[in-house]
Parts: structure tokens; sequence; C-alpha cells
């Protein structure tokens, strides 16, 4: 496969996506932070059957990392990234610095409201404020037709689809399944932060999840006995701290007590020093 | 003049923007709250002399008023707005619903920051964050080549650059003298809350920055001087509350102590129960 064209300036990428527009050609956008994975190639290969042009974007946004957490750590190696989105497909990849994205006196900032509220909101407070904002940047600088995202970052999903609409972004969002490793963990880039030891302990998120995938299956629809599965299998694994575990109205953020109608099962936990995050369609 | 094109629907005012630009045209928009009098259409005059197309939006949005302020009173009357519209030569006008605007569930909010904290900001502290909302929103639904703003709303000229440049919305902004009346009054829905009394009055805003421009045109470069200039007018108006004077590095809501490029000097006053804003630039 080619490589993909490399651009770093706004205007280029936004008169790229014009271009392939003006010809009669539908575009996906794909927003990443690079360090990609099966998970990423996934929703670029999503792309690629969706729409006749696909750019991913590659870009560590600072804005949505809370000043302990992990953006100078945070993995980066673009030209292996624009390889693997070559080999899949992709057309081009838009590569901004931090300074064209955010030159000085940028001050604006997006708040999504309550979904962006609980769970990952509650424990990283200015989190989805710098992912609202990038996003809704990053589609106004590539103004493709959909753009893709990943069902592991589920709250994200939910807080994407609110801004979008909420906003009148022209754009359509699909969320693309999760992909997961042949043992069931979610495919995260943080899993690169992760010992031999954690990355064993780790098994016990999807474990959880699957426990509770399992009872729903078989036909428990009470929340608190699927909370308390997936509970169980990460609270007694040591080295692991649950942070939450929630059954969600699929495409919210509204807990349910009982599962009538299509849900989320999420959870957060610590595994040692990294932050992993994961969760099921109950439906 | 024929009557412009009404339109109320979200995708159709998005969809005839759009075939019009496919068809090489340039399209103009200018974001109003109706009650339109000689400056709102001295902006739609200038759009029709920048743009092939016009399209104005006529929509008094509550999300910037506050609980106590004039959401309910505040002048309407499309019929009147559109005809005057067609006299200019725009060629569409969007007025939606608020239900159309505001759709139940709808959580998001745009806070642009520094500029939107001081003066207007700290006296109405919802006001901007409502102003931007919805602007983005129009620019969205009507995603024109420029867009059309007054100078008199100075401080939200400043806003709404922020926000354009903040967000990378891919529209130009394009700010308009203040149309005054021939005494000097700034023009403004609001002037129809004044009794006769109350209108002779509020000559003191125009009056006291035009004493401040005077004295610039002079050569006088100290800013407390100008205030002083423009603030004795105000105050010494039985009836009239001066509520601040600033003088402002142009472009920017930064107050300067010496005037050695070019600024604006505001003002707000309560007048009665109605607030007043004006301004002049100081080049």
């Amino acid at each position: 496969m080619p490589t993909p064209l490399l651009i770093h300036e706004i205007d280029a990428t936004r008169q790229w996506v014009r271009e392939r527009q003006r010809a009669g050609e539908t575009v996906g956008v794909v927003p990443t932070m690079g360090a990609l994975h099966a998970g990423h190639l996934s929703l670029a290969e999503a792309a690629t059957k969706g729409c006749d042009r696909v750019i991913a974007t590659v870009f560590v946004n600072p804005t949505q990392f809370a000043p302990s957490e992990d953006f100078e750590r945070y993995p980066r190696d673009l030209e292996a990234d624009a390889k693997k989105l070559g080999d899949v497909g992709v057309d081009a990849v838009f590569a901004p610095s931090v300074e064209a994205m955010y030159p000085p006196g940028a001050t604006t900032s997006i708040d999504v409201g309550s979904v962006a509220r609980p769970f990952e909101g509650a424990i990283r407070p200015t989190h989805f404020a710098g992912v609202a904002t990038v996003v809704a940047k990053l589609l106004l600088i590539a103004p493709a037709d959909r753009a893709y995202f990943g069902q592991k970052d589920y709250q994200q999903t939910v807080v994407v689809r609110r801004m979008v609409a909420d906003l009148n972004l022209p754009i359509e969002v699909v969320v693309c399944p999760t992909v997961r490793e042949a043992d069931g963990i979610a495919m995260s880039s943080r899993n690169a932060y992760l010992s031999a030891d954690e990355r064993q302990r780790a098994l016990c998120l999807s474990q959880g999840l699957r426990e509770a995938e399992r009872l729903h299956a078989a036909g428990e629809r009470d929340a608190s006995k699927l909370r308390e599965a997936a509970r169980r299998a990460i609270a007694s694994t040591e080295g692991v701290e649950l942070q939450y575990v929630a059954v969600l109205r699929d495409g919210t953020m509204d807990e349910v007590e009982t599962v009538d109608a299509p849900a989320v099962i999420a959870v957060a936990a610590r595994v040692g020093q990294t932050r992993l995050i994961d969760n099921v369609r109950l439906a």
C-alpha cells in the first residue's frame, strides 16, 4: 500500500477534504492520538469500507490530560503510525503541532454538560472539555462526511454524539466495536504501560464484563446483580483497584436498575499506575 | 424587492447555503434576533455588497438572556423583519423555533474564556456562553463564507472572533460600523423600551463617547482622561446609572492606560429599566 499523504497544516487539510468532496467522493475521518493498535486500524478499515476517501488525524491532545497524567510519556511514533494507516488504505494523515492547534491566546472550551460529568468525568474533571474541544476542531478542520470512534471509550462516544448534535456539526458519528486481544483484554495504547504481571492481572476487567454478559444472556435483568458479577472478578484481583462499575442505558450515561432495553456495562480500574477502562453492550 | 425565502428547518437551511456555494456563489450570513433597525439592515447591505447571496437568521435566543432579563418581552415581528430584509436584497431568512435549536436533552455550551469574563460578562455572567453557542450553531447550520456583526456589540465581536479562531470555524467574520440616529444615539432594538424622557437622557452615552473621541483627536492619550470625559457626561445625567467605561486595545478586552495604538472606548449604563451599551473606535 502507498504511504498516505502526510499533512501538518490546517488549511491544507480542509482543502484536501473539500476537494475530494467536490469531486463527488465521500470522506471519512478517524481521529486518533497515534500509538496505533488493531483497534484504531479497525476504525480506519471501517472508514475505508464506508467512504471513498479516508483521512486519519494523529494528535496527542494536551488539553485532555490533567497535569498529573501521562501526556509527556504518551507513546508517539508518527512514521510507524502513518505506515500502519497506509497499509489499511488510509489516504491522508493530519498530524498538526500543538502550536498549530492551540496558538497563543486560544481560550475557547466546549462543555458538553451532564453526560460529561459522571464516571470518567468525575475522575478526570477536565478530560471531556479537552476531548470535546479538540474533536470539534478536528471535525471542522477535516469536515468529513463521517467520523469514526471506538466503543471502547464508551463515555467519549456519548459525549461526542451529544456535542455533534447540540452544535449541529454536519457529520455522521460512527461507533465501531471494541477490538480485543486473543485473551479478551481490550486494545488500548495504555496497555503498553503494563508490566507482564500487570498485563495478566488486567484480564480481570474483560473477564468481569464477560461474566456480566453471560448472566445477562442467561436472563438476568437486575443491574445490581450484573454489576456485582463484574465487581467481584475485578475487586478480587490483587493489585487492581476498581474505580467504578455501571450499567447504563445504551447511548446514554443514565444508570439503569433493570436491563429492559439495550444497555452497556462499563468499568474502570487502576492496574498498578495504569488506568484502564472497558465496557460491553448488553443487548 | 421580492420577499426572501423563509426557511424554518435546519437541514433545508444548510442545503440552501451549500447549493449556492456549489453553484460557485459566495454566501454571507447575518445573524440577528429580529426587531430589525437600520443597524441590522446596514449589516445586510454590507453582506449583499460583499457576497453573491445573503441569508439572515432571525432567532431570539433564550440562552443568552438571564431569567431576570427581557427574553419574553423582546420585540418579535418576523413578517416585518422579512420584508425589511427583502427590501435590502437578502435572499433567504432562517427563522427556527426554540425547539428546533434546543431540542430536549441539548446540554452543550461554549465557553470562550477570558474575553467573555469582564464588562458585559461580569454583569451578565451567562450571556456570552449563550451567544457563543448559538452563533457556533448558526454558522454550522448556515455554513456561509462570511458572517456579519455590528461594532455596537463590541465585546460580542471580540468573543465571536475568538471562538471562530479557536474552533477553526471556516468563516470570515466581518464587523460593520455602528449606525446612529441623527442625534447620535446608537441604534438598538432595546431603544424601543425607552420612554420619550428616557430616550432624551440616553443621549448622554453617545455624547460622552463623542467627547472622549474629540479629546483623543486633539491628542489626549491618557486613558484615564478619556474615561473621565465619558464618565462625566453620563454620570451627570439624572436617571442614568453608569455601569462601566473602559478603554480597550482594539480587537481585545485588554484595558490600556495609554492610547498608543487603535483603541475602543466602551460604556454601559442603565436608563430607567433599560440597559444600553455603546462604544467608539479611537484610531
